[in-house]
């Protein structure tokens, strides 16, 4: 068994360019570690090779690199790690009824736990708009605790995409305090897009005007907003009640 | 108007090692960073003295101390900061009857995001276990958005604190899958402490025997669980709910 003792080896440096957005963009291909993410991505068919360090073993079919402490550590973005999968990135082409919206989401923790929250409470797809922080950024499929692998997910330039829902008699709901409805009390239709905006700033302008409805979440007055991903979940939590009754 | 430039200089050292915890509490001192924290901090005249970049100023009636760019890269943890503020600790003495208390919760982002919708949701004291993340680490702060200065936070001992609680007839409320009645139909009593658990372990089985009442957040079979900070929120959105009713 060959193991990859050098940083300088090629391969190494390959992969280690997908720690960089631009990189993963340009191969299709992104990086996952610990066990768990490794065998959610291996599930649905996009695992293509696991890292492994020296001395450990995974029991999983695909191809295996073996490589030293130094590497490893080169690769890795968390300590004591064991495992790297190198993953093909999935867009599906179609979306479903159930649509999240995201607008200028930066915080990459915060997008990881609302792809988490999307798979809990029953949303089909989550679009992220072209302003977002990469899908494939580790903190974000961190955060996801391997949803990423169980939710569908694009990106697309929102605006355009609204427009092309319009057509398609999606219901485009926004998160306003303003001439709002209680989110407890909302009845969803068929289809329909719940847009979540930026942490600072909410919703885009210009994608406010494409509005129908907005929803509210009741809270005290003394707190000015909530966490955006928590602000998401409460209101696909509240969405998938009517999967229940 | 005097400018301190150099890192060497005694005050300034002093100030830095409020970054570590062991001197936070020692000191019952800590920092906060942003205009909108500082003036937070001040509303509830906990505000002892801001720390301004040379060049700026805040319209703020309490010591100003001025620094170089040196000065203030070494104090900040995060990039362009303009204010520091030294603001003195504060713990309650007294607990109100909506308590919410965390067991063990570990990340810094999780516990400043449960602050700021507990704030919003109208829990009146959060409780944190000891082998909680430190209140006053500087991510905590941030994540909270200033509502660390809106809500009574206190940490205890968790085990002996319900057992005081259990006597005061506290109706103490767990969260777990198994036997538990579903938050939206959960009668919340006059006094309750709702106990949120650790990240990846949940609540620890010492505080899981004291235990009265389990509540479940109902969500997709394919997602294990939620995000802490997102289960909490929830929790306590449908909790507040009766304020509304």
């Amino acid at each position: 068994m060959e193991v990859i003792t050098s940083t300088d080896n090629k391969k190494i440096k390959n992969l280690c360019k997908l720690k960089e957005k631009k990189y993963r963009d340009e191969e299709n291909l992104f990086l996952v570690e610990t066990k768990h993410l490794i065998e959610e991505a291996n599930k649905c068919g996009l695992l293509l090779e696991v890292i492994i360090l020296d001395g450990e073993d995974l029991d999983i079919d695909v191809l295996k690199t073996y490589v030293s402490l130094n590497v490893m550590k080169k690769l890795s973005f968390i300590s004591n790690s064991k495992y790297i999968g190198v993953v093909k990135k999935y867009e599906p082409y179609n979306y479903n009824k159930r649509l999240l919206l995201l607008d200028n989401i930066q915080d990459p923790g915060n997008l990881g736990t609302i792809i988490r929250s999307a798979s809990a409470f029953n949303i089909d797809t989550v679009v992220l708009g072209d302003n977002c922080v990469d899908l494939y950024n580790d903190k974000v499929i961190r955060a996801s605790e391997g949803m990423l692998f169980q939710v569908d997910c694009m990106r697309k330039n929102l605006s355009r995409f609204i427009d092309e829902l319009k057509v398609n008699n999606y219901l485009i709901i926004g998160t306003n305090v303003v001439n709002g409805i209680n989110v407890s009390e909302f009845k969803y239709p068929d289809k329909f897009a719940i847009i979540i905006g930026n942490e600072g700033k909410g919703i885009s302008d210009e994608i406010k005007t494409k509005i129908d409805k907005n929803i509210y979440i009741p809270m005290n007055k003394k707190t000015e907003s909530l966490n955006a991903s928590v602000a998401a979940s409460i209101i696909m939590y509240e969405m998938s009640k009517m999967d229940y009754e």
